[in-house]
């Protein structure tokens, strides 16, 4: 049986999903909810402590005395409103070291996780927990990008890409050749409705999510889930391609069902070459 | 007397300042307004006509029968719906023609260009027809950026550039050290609201407006004026900075005015080198 795990918890199906699979394979994992990003409904009987982003050592003292060995951050962690931010005494020292890096995503992501090492913890990503995360290549559903979605996929993920080695953002939405709207501190679904804000319903177009090229992989990896789907097909998009590999695709199940049933495209597809 | 020039007007205020330009010089003029993208009440008169954006037939007519020997395409030509558009005969070939290149802004506003000078037309910059419109180096009003907006700046016109060599955009909001938002077809106004509503209010932040490195410079060239600097102000951001000998500032005046009243900084840069 593998270590206890402790699973500190940012918005989305994420982190419930990996604490439904421990749970399934008889695995103990405790999940501390971050304050502001993860969703409280999204757990079967709720997370097992809250703390902040920025209570690091409150944090650190929950896993600790649950006893878990391995951390896994799971979740979309928003960049939080710095002049609402209550920080402990380990979280205040934490931002006056990001102070002189920068707040960069990259940055404060390496430096939490590099607390978390110093504390003993080992930290893996999602995908260690959850082997069938990782986006396969090829088409998961029945319907396959056309010809020239193929060639938007390809322009989205060349932008998606120089957008990521800039730790700017990891998702593109591209249609007719046009880059209508890139991700940076919005998110993905904002993305989304706004692109399709811009044109009328059911107009076409794809989303691609691909991976920062610099990032540590355990986390913040692209990730897509049933919310999603329902988002891009709200917008009149075509479908979504991800990096094969790389990418998380939340609830595999339900998304190619949506998928399916709204005739969107899912693909995995492979890293741009440079 | 430089001879006649006919403006196709887009949105924003520079066609209507073009046109009040020419008229203080005493240079004849005539206003082509592109339905669904002028703004009527920005000129003092109206526009002498009205046109499509693919009603190519029907524009080159208009500025023919007018007598006009040079042509500005002035102000913000959004990418119209394409479901929605009704071209005209040379509009239809024109956008047959983009199908095979697709509809990226710079491929859509170089094949006008083309048509008009296949036609006679000269066509010439905003800032050939008003030469002070062109943004300088340094700071145009009373307030600088500080050492942290400096650094803000650098980044975010870094981030811009790298977007317009993709044909992406021209515009980013940098706050930190942090991307909050990166322009692509949403135009810069709604750049800066997203951006402000990411954060509270007033909590500083840079907008830089960059040229695309291959863009024809007598179009779509990034400009500024008083309402950026309200969406700006509104955003809480902390000043804009513009790539100076390019970037074109409307009304600058005002625009000073407006940055000095409110504590923003308003600064031309150069471009970043590669």
């Amino acid at each position: 049986m593998p270590p206890k795990i402790g699973i500190v918890a940012g918005g989305g199906d994420l982190p419930a999903r990996l604490a439904a699979a421990c749970r399934a394979s008889g695995r103990a994992a405790f999940v501390v909810a971050i304050e502001g990003q993860a969703e409280d409904g999204t757990f079967d009987d709720g997370p097992d402590a809250w703390s902040g982003l920025a209570k690091l050592g409150r944090t650190l003292a929950l896993l600790r005395d649950a006893g878990c060995e391995e951390v896994v951050l799971a979740g979309r962690l928003r960049r939080p409103d710095l002049g609402a931010i209550r920080p402990d005494a380990r979280g205040a020292k934490l931002l006056a070291a990001l102070a002189t890096t920068g707040f960069s995503d990259n940055a404060a992501l390496s430096a939490i996780v590099a607390e978390l090492e110093k504390e003993g913890f080992r930290v893996v990503g999602a995908d260690d927990v959850l082997a069938d995360l990782v986006a396969p290549a090829g088409a998961l559903g029945r319907h396959a990008p056309s010809a020239e979605e193929r060639r938007d996929i390809e322009l989205a993920a060349r932008v998606a890409t120089t957008l990521g080695s800039l730790d700017v953002g990891q998702a593109a939405v591209v249609h007719g050749g046009v880059v209508l709207g890139v991700e940076a501190q919005e998110g993905t679904d904002a993305l989304i409705r706004r692109c399709g804000d811009l044109r009328p319903a059911a107009a076409g177009g794809v989303l691609v999510k691909m991976c920062k090229p610099l990032q540590d992989r355990r986390v913040d990896l692209p990730s897509i889930g049933p919310a999603t789907l329902a988002a891009a097909r709200a917008a009149g998009l075509g479908g979504i391609a991800v990096e094969a590999g790389s990418a998380l695709i939340v609830d595999r199940e339900t998304v190619i069902r949506l998928a399916d049933e709204a005739g969107l495209f899912v693909v995995g597809i492979p890293r741009p070459s440079a």
